[in-house]
């Protein structure tokens, strides 16, 4: 079915190197043949093979990227920060989703270096990093983003986890909060590791012991929250008064748990997440959380790969970590 | 950098055509040397170029999804729904966003054409339906998803339109509002000319004139249903007490936009949207909405797009219009 050079050639009569050279704008062939091939081609709905194409400039202009949760709003606004960044520099995009799935993030990464995409930006959820290390090994192009990976020496774009935690707590605390819950996701995500650092951290600053019963980690889903949330309502000996919910999607579950135990938000339990994904303003009661800059992380992750895809790979990998802010709304309510 | 058969030819001490048939487990060379090249390649970081395999397998494993917008949480719905489809026929997928640009779209399809996937499935924003014509022509499978194309034979899985509008407004004029604002979103795309046509039909059977001045079109985004529910708020002779957003993305910017006003939702203007996205029902006001089966029309339409890859070209078109449902919450309030 497919058009290829052999047909042209047959139908214009004309060597396979004629055709060739004519559709590839090359020099040894006269002007007119050119543009009576070129229309010939257009006309029986030739099109250039990529995959052949490909073999020879070894340049496909186009990224990848993968990411684990295209549902949660936080993941779409780091894409499009990839993609602006991407096309700006003539870049396509293949947007890759795990689904949480380590076993996924690897096929994709095969998947694409097979594709031979250009450079590859990895939202990564693997607990086990052989094939990143191998991929950065071959000489492809990485940059991790959102997520650091440990022992893997790459360029990274993430937020400061530790230091938006931690000024979640001092809020908190500074509202009166001495029993704070803990939410958090996946156990062997950096992020995750981080943010309940942060947590400690602020509790230890202020002379307040962890309570580790206040701490229940699930995954990065609303379903997660909810269920994390309920149990620890139920089972806590000390009832928190507020909890921290280590990103929004967890928040909206939790504030549901906590209604559904006959409770109010902010009024009986405080509720703080992170990211400030775009529907936390618009929330039942509007969330009180940690604003990640998405579409910066995506952006500048997207630049650097781009740089090293141009200029080969840089002497020290590139660590952008970016600032959090907190943004205070009604779920964390008033001083108690 | 790249490891090539030659290399691996080259340290083993043997052919290139043994390399090759050891790496492709051919029966021409005996298991010790197959092993110890397996090996030996392993060690060397080969990897199988997927591009020249390509060429010889002429399948890919691989599906291209084009959305318009991956920040609208209908879309990544929809997009699970196709991916999990895939996946369990051992298909990958390429997701491809095209920010509401018709020529991003046209870039895209050439893109996955060009790495040669197995099949396509697109969401399409197009006006000019010459490239998704040009694609078909050439044989590569293809399923429209949201959105029919008019004069594109091609298979669909879409909603009806019509007749989820037609339920919105017959439950608005159920309420007792006879001043209904329509907010919608780009006006060449079929689903706002469907749902308005719904808006019209639902009307005239309850023998209600339209009010030309209460339409307003725009984009899908919610900036657009924020700015088009101040102009009719503010122009409009005889003030709407009911808004349909022809989605909840559109409904969110309306809700806002009453409010600033200085009105309230629904008690003044009863607010109802389209699609039911995961976030209406946590919104401020919860929003009452045409819950659409987003999940199942992606998941439709990959089993469709796999069938046609695995079979063949289908004689006949497959064309399922999916039933919509309107979801009653707080925004529509009660009867006047």
């Amino acid at each position: 079915m497919t058009v290829t050079i052999k047909d042209i050639a047959k139908k214009a009569g004309v060597s396979y190197a004629t055709v060739s050279r004519a559709l590839n704008n090359r020099p040894e062939v006269n002007e007119k043949t050119r543009r009576e091939i070129q229309k010939l081609a257009e006309e029986m709905g030739y099109k250039p093979n990529a995959l052949a194409r490909g073999l020879v400039t070894k340049e496909t202009k186009t990224l990848g990227l993968i990411i684990p949760d295209i549902t949660n709003p936080f993941f779409p606004e780091v894409a499009r920060g990839v993609e602006e960044a991407a096309a700006q520099a003539g870049y396509n995009v293949f947007l890759c989703n795990t689904n949480w799935l380590a076993a996924k993030e690897e096929t994709y990464l095969e998947v694409l270096e097979e594709k031979r995409v250009d450079g590859l930006i990895l939202a990564s959820v693997a607990k086990d990093c052989d094939v990143v290390k191998r991929v950065i090994k071959r000489g492809t192009p990485l940059v991790l983003v959102n997520r650091v990976l440990k022992d893997v020496d790459a360029h990274y774009v993430v937020i400061d986890n530790n230091k938006g935690s931690f000024q979640v707590v001092e809020h908190l605390l500074g509202l009166g909060h001495r029993i704070i819950g803990f939410i958090g996701g996946l156990a062997h995500v950096e992020a995750t590791r981080e943010r309940l650092q942060g947590y400690r951290l602020a509790l230890a600053s202020a002379g307040i012991p962890v309570d580790e019963d206040l701490i229940r980690l699930g995954t990065f889903k609303k379903e997660s929250g909810y269920e994390n949330t309920i149990s620890l309502m139920k089972d806590c000996k000390k009832k928190p008064t507020a909890i921290f919910a280590a990103n929004d999607v967890l928040a909206l579950g939790v504030i549901q748990a906590v209604q559904d135990c006959g409770l109010q938000v902010p009024e009986d339990v405080a509720v703080i997440g992170f990211d400030d994904i775009p529907f936390a303003a618009y929330a039942e009661v509007s969330l009180t959380t940690v604003a990640q800059p998405k579409y910066t992380m995506g952006e500048m992750a997207a630049k650097i790969l781009i740089e090293e895809i141009k200029e080969g790979p840089s002497k020290e990998k590139k660590h952008v970590v970016l600032q959090p802010k907190l943004v205070i709304r009604k779920s964390s309510g008033k001083k108690r």
